[in-house]
């Protein structure tokens, strides 16, 4: 396992990059850059947010006297806009970029603000809303993410480059976007998707315990990023409030449908007792489960390629220290790549069940190989 | 790894089973109570699927001549309780369970259809969704998973029990629970979730190909089930119409607090140009989230206990064939459990991100275990 090679060179050719917010994102910038060669200086509103990025060796506070190359805004959302004009005109030599997960509202405020346009180039690294804080700040938090950069017209195409080198600097996969294609985008692949789980994690409260432990692995896929923080995700979807109102809209219509259909269907069974025509409204039903079909089959496989149907073989495994570790040892010996991964635990045993997805020429050689080993191959 | 002891005896105990129906569900019991030392015969409308599952080893056709203690109907949803109502007069000292996933609408057609209840007494065994059709049956496929067995006031108390005994025989976790309970449970945990996944991938069609090209680890958790058949979801959906109704308006309910919630923020953004000061608004937005925290909160972790927080370390691992391994075996070597883990491809890189979550006590031990052996711990 190695970086990318050529990230130290193409750290410091970036010139003197001036971090302002030392949170998770920010400090994690500047570790990156710090570690790979660059020149960083630091600066916070809190005093003691700044000596915490400086003890976790991210950079010396700036001491306001280096022409500054790049500025790299690390800001709360709500204040991104407003930090990007301070910058921009205490830097007037500079590239000012930011990091907020919507870009266009704050083109506009940049754009109103009187900021110069030439310079300011949004940019939107996807990575690391799980955890927050300076403290789990990483310089290799970007490594293999997407980074989206998004210039606008005004934007002096040399400046564009520049950010797009801080984020191969970081070891990011930079993705060049307009303002208003990136919030659409965030708009379908992110927004909606964590209202929709938030929506459907809701309905769990009002349930009972019996109920709630029949739950499978298709509820857990689900909510699983309805564990968000409310705040930030408040702020979020407000600053996008446009394009994810008309994707909400539009699901909203869909489910309609699937609501009217269900509401035909059981109208008809009250006053047919069971008898359950109502074929068109089974077909509306149907017909939303087949363009979710649609839509999923567009998701990219892994690498970027197109999705790629793979054959899962399910191993029961002990719950103990070292069976996954015999289980993958095997795996390796027979010379079998593993493409995806999944661990689920059966309900009240203490085994747990492997999903292995591997490339279908190769499944019954796996197959054959682990039960020479004596592995369970449930399916 | 072993199959819990004293199963054998379990099926013989449940004298001659009778299986209507070799598709997915009704093959893997044949063959399950079979492979246990159990007597199974078979029998489906279809000479072709019941001359398949005879040679796939799950036993012969029934000949008609022996006394059979317990009929399963494993039919198609929508048939299920005309053939459970054949089966209860043509075999008066047999019990009758059935497999389908919907549970209220068949008792009251057996109800009405004048069914022996006292021995009738509905299953659904959570199992086998993702794959379906014979040759995907496995004597195992039930291990470890909940089997929900419906008695209802008139069934005989024996009868439930053996019903039970079946699921056990099988290596699944009984679950009891009334039909209306279970339909109920259904909606929120399975049903629910199947249609707001659909909702959330059907948004991905009119995208363009850049957009989709930054789907996330969440986007792809929450679509994930949204790969389901159709026709078999519309068929499980019209059954279940009134509770999935119930808890679809009750979505829709929440879902218009965030749309109408979001239109305020965007409709005060016209106005006040960018000020947005909508705190309202904004709160109900955060409330959903909040509630969808409170929600995944409720779904129990592993073994079917209270949730535990655990400690994730992402390593970085090479794509090929050995890597996970060795990755795994010097996880076992450092003697710590694995309780939960992921695996997600960088985009546009070939190394992959394990994300292996362990008791919070032992992230560090292992954090430098395997930093010890030259992994890439990334966070």
């Amino acid at each position: 396992v190695s970086l990318d090679p050529g990230v130290a060179g193409t750290a410091t050719a970036l010139g003197t990059v001036r971090v302002v917010g030392t949170g998770l994102l920010g400090t994690s910038v500047a570790l990156g850059l710090t570690a790979a060669g660059g020149r960083v200086v630091l600066a916070d509103s809190s005093p003691t947010a700044l000596a915490l990025a400086r003890d976790l060796g991210a950079g010396q506070p700036d001491p306001g006297d280096l022409p500054v190359a790049l500025v790299v805004v690390a800001a709360p959302p709500d204040v991104t806009a407003a930090v990007v004009l301070t910058e921009l005109a205490a830097h007037p030599h500079a590239t000012v970029t930011d990091v907020a997960s919507v870009k266009a509202g704050i083109l506009l405020q940049v754009a109103e603000g009187g900021g110069d346009l030439t310079r300011y180039v949004g940019g939107h690294p996807m990575a690391g809303r799980e955890r927050s804080g300076p403290v789990n700040a990483r310089g290799d938090l970007f490594l293999g993410r997407p980074w989206v950069v998004c210039g606008s017209p005004a934007s002096d195409p040399a400046r564009v480059d520049g950010v797009r080198q801080l984020s191969l600097a970081l070891g990011a996969t930079p993705v060049m976007a307009t303002a208003q294609a990136h919030d659409e985008a965030m708009a379908v692949v992110s927004h909606v998707p964590q209202v929709a789980a938030s929506l459907v994690a809701a309905r769990l409260r009002v349930v009972d315990d019996e109920a709630v432990a029949l739950a499978g692995g298709g509820l857990r896929d689900v909510t699983r990023i309805a564990a968000s923080d409310p705040v930030l995700w408040a702020q979020i979807l407000a600053a996008n409030a446009g394009p994810v109102l008309a994707q909400l809209r539009a699901l909203r219509h869909d489910l309609d449908g699937v609501i009217d259909g269900l509401a035909a269907i059981e109208a008809e069974r009250d006053t047919a007792n069971g008898a359950g025509t109502a074929a068109g409204a089974r077909a509306s039903v149907a017909s939303v489960v087949a363009e979710g079909n649609l839509g999923r089959g567009r998701i990219p496989g892994k690498h970027g390629g197109t999705p790629t149907r793979y054959a899962v073989l399910t191993v029961l495994v002990p719950d103990a220290p070292g069976s996954l570790g015999r289980l993958f040892a095997d795996i390796g010996a027979a010379s079998v790549n593993v493409e995806e991964l999944a661990l689920e635990h059966a309900p009240g045993r203490a085994v747990g069940l492997v999903e292995v997805s591997v490339l279908p020429s190769v499944r019954d050689t796996l197959e054959h190989a682990l039960q020479a080993q004596g592995w369970h191959v449930v399916s």
